[in-house]
């Protein structure tokens, strides 16, 4: 805390320094001065610039060709309206940067216009007629939207500054962005007064505005929040996140509180994604305005470590994973993070990785740092940028567990151990997502909507996704009784959040992550252990999953699996139903089908299935007890709002201390065209827990042509210097780490 | 009948004249000794070739080196043995090539010491152990695989004849073809001796033996089948289908028989693809063995057409039409087509277009005709293969229905009013599928089969295949009283056909297709039009179907809608049921399970969808005691055999003469990484029909804009040149041809 408002202090200070100024130049938020004659004299001769300013240009001029429409705001999200005022915002800061880079005053004269359409309806329009958010803005829906709009207004306005007149200009800050920033901020607290990626666009658009206007008392706005408020700390949001618990507010909070110092987003890589936008180009401002302020160095320069973070929370495609509540298919694709590159880029120590994601964009923001970046991309500086294994604290001190990705060959581990994840978080405590070359082979569910489709619910979030998404059973990982995890509530959610153990990915064969939960289910503790291992004897990499149990009574548990694909093969009995009836009647079972249940003596459940050309068998060790079921998502849903996508639950009841160890293989693969199956069978001979104390759970992998290897991790002493020495069956075991693999 | 007996008896004399000619010259099969020179001097210069050629040394160069393995058979498709024998056909086929073009006796000896430890083997080999065959092979447990190989290998034996001592060459002879060419056929008649894929394979294998032997009595016996046999004309294959009723066998038969004079192969492209092979390569070596039987100019020169046909039952992706028994997937990637293509340009008409896709295939044919392709494509001859409008007429003569193929922009729609198509037919009379650029809109569901993996019932069909996917109500078409087509009976289905009514593709913005069916249910008429029509007031075209039906009695009917996506939107309230039962018992109504049902007083029905990023909307006429039904595929499937997809049922129970109209649209897209939903609602505000009687049936199309559009459809006058005059309404509609649209 000491730390906190140390650095707070520095930047007051570093504020009023500035602000005692003179007037500044325009263009200076974005786009410079000087920014625009470099631009300028490179036109035409570098062809990754060339070409977003002409893909640009064509857009905006198709733009102008249909006219100015500012209608009365009416809809929610995807709503005509709605669209229209978004694609204006994005069209004036295009049109804003086109009038400095191709000194075309049409582009001015367009926005112009445009702002004045819109200082006339403003300066009367009432609260937008849509009742259900929880801070209503003006020309949309949600303050949110408003912000996005001044967000990118902001830069229009510093653009065509000097083409208005005085009197125009006055005219604007008194009547429609003064009080613009006023509603989303001072008249909104519950929005803007907050940790949250609403906030931050909350406090980018003010500060914007305060940056083009040279208003100080909207950049300190900006940057520390509304002075002098009291919130009630009790009071939550639409979402069930408490709106603010803490006291804190602003743009440098919203700094300090959600990103980790690893950089990781405490809500994950879809908002993360949504949030950098503001995040960055209110700080490129702050740069180009207030180079004094150093935000980019700000907390150790978390901004830039946050770029790098989120793109390795993506998959080989680019697709960010969708933990909490993620969108599957967005992408490093999207505008956002062509401006996260950029930035980071030019900004940043010019990582030449990050030309080979630009060039795969193929898209460069307008201003200095597109320009460095595409000069790099012309001048064949570009490398790939590999993503490795990587572990990623949460928390502002990065001591509220993480998110650990482990990648080996075409195999990417998502392990979640990560804290509550604000209002957009899931009851989803050690889970776990499985990919194969970009591919989900375990899924995580991601979110119940389908942002911006009016049809499903105005786009916003469906019931289904707290009933479902947000749900434990829709993870994989444990669930107790059939209750999610913290009781499936937000508060007490966001009182805890699992430890790591163990994150070693120093052996690119075996590497491993591993964490424990204490206090998802009452007097319980969950410990998982997860390893990516390549061996010789197997085709590909393997991932080892083992779930160690204590409890002070007896359960029943389930963990499920959530495949994805067509059942080739199980080596189990299973019974299908006539009628199919839900598993369960809350916490998310009401969204399960039961489509199969099954048990065996056998010491090993096998089960096989085939997806998009590749195999894949899951060996897990069981009990002659264990119910194997099958499931299917889509029960109760009403409005078809869920996939009907399979999973696989062992269950396992009246059960108090317990280990769940599993493997995944990725093997051989089926082609339509040829018709060849190729390595259609699992490499597992035998999958055995052959010694588990509290000291120590050790693990045998015994393959089809009978070549045993033994897995043993130290349970309670993750010291990478420790030595251990292990007698288990008449064998003697020693090794210095956490673990032993041979 | 008497065209056809005139053709054979042309044969007949060539083939005398032919076989009395002196021993021939090695290789002359498919590679000829002329055109081995004209390679050899063209090798280094023909990246397409070269390429080909260096990928496929590559691989048998490992097959070299990982030794030769000749296992006692046991398994079927996808077991050790099966892929092992398999496998060997292929390699000794290429190393018997490489032996050629390279001159490097390695790949001889290779084939040779195969060849030898195959003598060694079959002399003595029993009948394959596995017992599910109607006609057991030896080495592959049916003699189809058996037949593969020995195509195969002929080419490997041609290749290294020269190579071969007389008595190598005479124990081969005497121990392994002779005998492997008798198994085949005169040992299995039941196989060899019908019009059918397998008996091609059989036909060719024998043939092709035959020619490089020089061995008359066998070249006969491939083109005409085995002398003096008779058949019981009423046995059956393990399929259903008739073994030979009509008494007709051998190559030039199976030619006659399954191609229209089209090229549409009966059992649909599927299964043309797989017979392309035997059929071509045979051809091809009748072709230069036996130049003056120009066998490419048999039957008006239905091979080469038939090429063009199946290139034209693929999708905008290359995948063929899933019709009848087609596993989804096959395209003309597939190395069937690579020879298809090829020996099309070389002994067709060089049509530049398939160059194109030899280019997309990437890969020759090491023959005369792949180094002509080779050198087209270097030479920049290439131009795109436009696929059109294709009315593909089925039967020898072309009179038993069809599959007409309306392509318009992205979208493309196959309607499907075939004969049976033999045994891999479906009872699906009238039913369609709909692409938008590839990808399925309105699925065929295909094939109840994982081909080749041998876990899943040893790759073969699944019983699903004649439970679900036959059936009648398993496709986008009528079903009456759920029952299906032909009372679901093979033998009653192969009596009767759709007969085309109307195909007219002259009009790009107004193509259409229309068949009537008589015989599929007792006492009752479908008619079924269908088009595509492109209309300003649409941003795509958009699909019109309008089905009529007329009985004598009151009937339930299904009209099934099997839509792939997400439910966006629908117009009427349903109800989702708690528990999940069966849509019915039999037919194919087992495997569907009953999701929703709902009703509506409104004259239409709408449902919206969203797939691959599209949205897409049905409107149809409904009346308020229409069942709209809900259903998902794979009830009673204890393997998960089935996948779980969605359909749209409109049920009209009580009724006798009846009118189903509908609209598909394709319209706007969705963006996950833009997350913006453009154009996601219907344009259509009304669907009416304005007229119906014996003679006409009209229908009124209006947009949410209010514009109005009328088609009209003569039912009994087809003609082009007829005039109709007509009152609805008030309004006179004159107009010349079979349908207007205005």
């Amino acid at each position: 805390m000491n730390k906190y408002i140390t650095s707070l202090q520095i930047f007051v200070c570093a504020i009023f320094i500035t602000l005692s100024a003179n007037a500044q130049e325009h263009p200076s938020l974005i786009l410079t001065k000087s920014g625009v004659e470099k631009i300028r004299a490179e036109l035409g001769n570098v062809p990754l610039f060339d070409a977003s300013l002409e893909k640009l240009k064509q857009q905006v001029d198709a733009e102008i060709a249909l006219g100015i429409d500012t209608p009365i705001p009416k809809d929610y999200s995807g709503g005509y309206t709605h669209v229209r005022h978004k694609r204006n915002m994005y069209v004036m800061q295009q049109a804003g940067a086109l009038y400095q880079i191709l000194d075309d005053e049409k582009y001015a004269k367009y926005v112009k216009d445009m702002l004045l359409q819109y200082e006339e309806m403003y300066k009367t329009l009432p609260l937008h007629p849509k009742t259900r958010s929880y801070a209503r803005g003006k020309l949309f829906w949600q303050c949110l939207n408003d912000s996005n709009w001044l967000v990118y207004v902001s830069q229009a306005y510093d653009c065509i500054y000097n083409y208005l007149s005085k009197a125009e200009r006055k005219k604007l800050e008194n009547n429609l962005f003064r009080p613009f920033a006023d509603h989303i901020s001072v008249d909104s607290p519950q929005f803007y007064q907050r940790v949250h990626n609403h906030s931050t666009w909350g406090n980018a658009a003010v500060g914007m505005i305060g940056l083009v206007m040279n208003d100080k008392e909207l950049i300190d706005r900006a940057l520390y929040g509304i002075p002098g408020l009291e919130m009630d700390k009790s009071a939550k949001d639409d979402d069930g996140g408490f709106i603010n618990k803490e006291g804190k507010a602003g743009f440098l909070a919203n700094i300090e509180e959600p990103f980790s110092p690893d950089g990781y987003y405490n809500e994950g890589p879809y908002y993360q994604r949504y949030a950098m936008y503001p995040f960055l180009i209110f700080a490129e401002g702050l740069h180009n305005v207030k180079p004094e302020l150093k935000i980019f160095e700000y907390k150790d320069g978390v901004l830039l470590k946050s770029i790098n973070a989120l793109l390795n929370l993506s998959d080989a495609d680019g697709d960010f994973f969708p933990l909490n509540d993620g969108q599957k298919g967005m992408s490093y694709y999207t505008d956002a993070l062509v401006s996260a590159v950029d930035i980071s880029y030019y900004y940043g120590s010019q990582d030449p990785g990050l030309l080979s994601i630009a060039a795969k964009q193929n898209k460069v923001l307008l201003d200095d740092s597109g320009l460095a970046v595409a000069l790099g991309v012309k001048n064949g500086k570009a490398t790939p940028f590999n993503k490795k294994s990587i572990n990623l604290s949460d928390g502002p001190e990065g001591k509220q567990g993480g998110v650990g990705i482990l990648r080996s060959e075409n195999l990417e581990l998502v392990f979640k151990y990560a804290s509550q994840g604000s209002s957009h978080g899931h009851y989803d405590k050690l889970s776990y997502s499985f990919y194969n070359n970009g591919n989900e082979v375990l899924q995580d569910y991601g979110l119940a909507r389908f942002v911006n489709i009016e049809q499903k619910g105005g786009g916003n979030y469906l019931k289904e996704n707290k009933t479902w998404a947000k749900q434990t059973i829709a993870h994989n990982t444990l669930v107790q009784n059939e209750k999610s995890h913290y009781q499936g509530k937000y508060d007490i959610g966001s009182k805890y959040h699992p430890d790591l153990y163990l994150f070693d990915d120093s052996n690119a064969s075996v590497q491993i992550v591993s964490a424990k939960e204490t206090n998802a289910y009452p007097e319980t503790e969950m410990h998982r252990t997860m390893a990516i291992i390549k061996d010789d004897s197997f085709e590909n990499p393997f991932m080892l999953d083992i779930l160690k149990v204590d409890a002070d009574s007896t359960n029943q548990y389930d963990l499920p699996f959530y495949f994805l694909g067509q059942v080739i093969k199980t080596n189990f009995e299973y019974e299908v139903p006539n009628t199919l009836e839900t598993l369960g009647n809350d916490n998310g079972y009401q969204h399960l089908w039961s489509e199969g249940c099954g048990s065996t003596t056998e010491e090993n459940t096998k089960i096989s299935w085939l997806d998009k050309g590749k195999f894949y068998t899951l060996t897990s060790t069981i009990s002659k007890d264990d119910e194997l079921r099958f499931v299917r998502i889509g029960a109760n849903d009403p409005k078809f709002n869920l996939r009907r996508e399979a999973g696989f639950i062992i269950r396992r009841k009246d059960t108090q201390n317990t280990m769940f160890v599993s493997i995944t293989e990725s093997h051989g693969s089926y082609s339509p065209v040829t018709e060849s199956a190729i390595n259609s069978n699992s490499n597992i001979k035998e999958l055995k827990v052959i010694l588990d104390n509290v000291d120590y759970t050790a693990i045998s992998i015994t393959t089809v042509n009978d070549i045993t290897k033994v897995f043993i991790i130290a349970n309670n002493n993750a010291s990478k210097k420790a030595t251990h020495t292990l007698n288990i069956n008449d064998k003697n075991y020693e090794w210095s780490g956490s673990y032993y693999f041979k």
